[in-house]
């Protein structure tokens, strides 16, 4: 971590901890550079920092001080899943959301697409283009069912930040988050068998599980710390447990991030109870506070976890690579991965390993998490500007997604129908649940929040579900 | 067709149907122009393709002769498959085979791989360099499950020539032929069902088969008219039978092509006993004469065919399209493509649709068809010259792939131990089959005949072969 980062690390905790008040002023750039013994210009990164984290604001020839609080909802509740393990429904919803493709007119708040117009990705671009017109065999040709030798060391290379080592042998390249994670399932689990999975939880997963004839055990999950461990013991002492899939950075669609002493404790369950974990960390390194968080897999050391991830939310989902780690499950994933696609696309896979070798990785992860950051205080205030009192919203400490909890009884796909002829699509809370509960919640995207429409279309959203909530009575 | 094909194709029939003989003069250039009222250089155009056809052969200031009849080797056995369901194994030869990339030292005669040095295929990379910069939302970000609109119109614009009416709205693009053939199997078939094949047959299938827990039936297969109807039906009245799975046009890797009344013939059976069928044309286009055979598909009425092919073949597998025309299984064909891989990436698909809607496929299919047709009759030369005597070979009416049949008792693998030292890989009959038959046999690219090495690489495997034959005595 450099200098600047430190500091602003040191000061945002004082500001969260309270040692300075919402209204203060904050020591003055040249009181902290002495303080501290940095330069004067180190002091001002740090603060252009905590500003982009909207933590300090700036007020003109007076310094910096810690902004007024804003109004934030409150969270959403601990969710109180079923309990059971149940058959996968919801699919006519997921596909009435996967069916058309962006850019029309219809503004897609409900999809988890990134900010796919940064500066940053320019060189990935260069890259794709110049190989493309190589017409070589390592382009166009069947490539290792393994995946590009480069990109599989680039990623070796990467997972270092999350605390763990894992050589290039122990990684194979898939075709999306999607292809990992069903991989992994299929190399753990039989038809029938039945997952462990946080709730509300990724819908893609859920899915899989339901083609591949599996059941879904949903289990209790806070919107701080993620899937409750008490629950879960308890399930694992009832039920015949085959994996347990989560998501527990950054988490899509609560965006908590699970403490790392959660993620020490359920490995140990894990082991005791000898199940696979399935980790999902497809917004992990899109946490907004850096070093970003450790992975259970950093702590796992009998090879039980499947690490799953892709570039689709830090960089683009059209390139369709992503990759997993499988631990002592390497040859079974192997095999699913050979029948279910053969190897995945060449191209985008040596662009890839080129722009992260060349050193624009790093520089992009930064931009998107200050962007995103920015994006939640907008996404949340707008919330308490333009929905109905008592509205509950996540606290995201990564990615770009806010759940959003309406009173008991609202139907978020009444609200779906309703926003159609405004041109609006936000995610229903259902396609979240194996049995389709949170139907009074909803998912929104707050990626490029600065984009035209975007707030215009938040507040309708808002309107909307006013409206439903007063013809309900 | 053009007057000049027409031409061709009259002359090439009047030749194998033996009106005129090895060594016989062919009409003259000016003569045949008169005869059919074209002009000369139509004749010439039309001579020229049946000297690519290698059914014609220029002598300077004499005119065109009929080539003399080349040696060509015995035909395979017909197979005598097990007749009864198996578990599919022989994954680790598979695996073997997958491993290494393409592009070393190693000479790969058992890859799949076309010649993707072709000329012909330059538009589709200026297309892909000029749309990967564009870092637009269609090129980077999540198009629909089903596929890109503009390649979907194209593909089904392609089937025409297969006898097929297929609207774009019934075409799903996957990652390449492997995610269209193992999410057909997973739309018709369970866990536990039996799949009855053709044999020698595909191993991505099979071992799509072993991973997904479904049995082969390998069926006895001729190397000219391909799966023995008689053996199906009785197959289909003695085994539960889910779906029939099959390479009917330019086989892989017999390369026959199946006659039109045998196609007939199989459906109406499907019908009777009301299974699908999962018909793989992923060689279709490159049958060595035009037009190419219609599919099972183009006769079916009730949407049974799943019609299953890619551009990996034709074009380059590096970009991992395909598609599969699902017809009556489409929705759970999206459920599986969706958890498979969620959607296969953008890019190839908007420059393939470019590709095909500017005219550029035609052209690149007319030459690799005769560049493969070319190379069939090398690789047979070379057989005939360089392997032992009594060696069998395939007649592929397609594709760039031999099939060679040694003596009973031959081991294949061991021949590509023997191999390794002289970096010369050939690809075991074995993974051909579900139970590991056809030991020995092996199967030889021809894609790129004249590339340099290709034919000292197969003298050397004929000369390994007398080694290991000399051994068993």
């Amino acid at each position: 971590m450099t200098l600047y980062m430190n500091l602003a690390e040191l000061l945002g905790t004082r500001i969260e901890q309270g040692l300075y008040r919402p209204g203060d002023r904050l020591p003055s750039v040249r009181a902290l550079s002495q303080e501290h013994g940095v330069s004067l210009s180190t002091v001002q990164q740090a603060y252009r920092q905590l500003e982009d984290d909207g933590l300090v604001e700036p007020r003109p020839k007076s310094g910096y001080f810690v902004p007024q609080a804003r109004q934030r909802p409150a969270l959403p509740m601990v969710s109180r899943a079923a309990q059971r393990p149940v058959e996968v429904s919801q699919w006519d919803q997921v596909l009435e959301l996967i069916s058309t493709p962006p850019g029309g007119e219809l503004v897609q708040l409900g999809r988890g697409i990134p900010d796919i117009g940064a500066p940053t990705l320019k060189p990935l671009l260069r890259s794709l283009s110049r190989l493309s017109r190589r017409q070589g065999i390592r382009e166009l040709s069947y490539g290792s069912v393994l995946g590009d030798p480069g990109l599989r060391e680039q990623v070796s290379r990467l997972v270092l930040d999350s605390g763990c080592q894992i050589p290039p042998e122990d990684i194979v390249i898939t075709t999306g988050c999607h292809e990992a994670l069903s991989t992994a399932i299929r190399a753990v689990c039989e038809p029938g068998d039945i997952v462990a999975v946080d709730s509300p939880s990724f819908h893609g997963v859920m899915q899989a599980l339901k083609g591949f004839g599996m059941k879904a055990l949903e289990l209790p999950t806070d919107p701080v710390s993620g899937i409750s461990l008490e629950a879960l013991e308890l399930a694992l002492e009832q039920w015949p447990i085959k994996a347990i899939q989560l998501t527990p950075s950054c988490n899509n669609p609560l965006g908590y991030i699970m403490p790392e002493a959660n993620k020490r404790a359920l490995l140990t369950l894990a082991q005791r109870y000898d199940v696979a974990i399935i980790e999902d960390d497809i917004y992990g390194e899109l946490a907004y506070k850096y070093p970003r968080p450790r992975t259970i897999k950093s702590f796992d050391e009998d090879g039980r976890v499947l690490l799953c991830s892709s570039f689709s939310k830090t960089l683009a989902p059209g390139l369709r690579i992503g990759w997993i780690a499988p631990g002592r499950y390497l040859q079974r994933v192997l095999h699913m991965k050979y029948m279910s696609t053969g190897m995945s696309a060449q191209l985008p896979q040596l662009a890839l390993a080129e722009f992260i070798a060349g050193g624009h990785y790093e520089p992009h992860l930064r931009r998107m998490r200050s962007q995103y950051a920015r994006g939640r205080e907008l996404m949340t205030d707008w919330v308490s500007q333009y929905f109905p009192p008592g509205t509950r919203a996540s606290q995201p400490q990564g990615g770009f997604m806010l759940w959003v909890e309406l009173e008991a009884g609202f139907d978020s796909q009444r609200l779906n129908r309703q926003l159609l002829p405004h041109k609006v699509q936000i995610a229903p809370g259902s396609i979240f649940s194996a049995a389709g509960k949170y139907r009074n919640c909803l998912r929104m995207n707050f990626a490029t929040p600065q984009a035209a429409g975007i707030e215009q279309a938040v507040r309708r959203v808002g309107e909307s579900i006013a409206e439903l909530q007063a013809e309900q009575g």
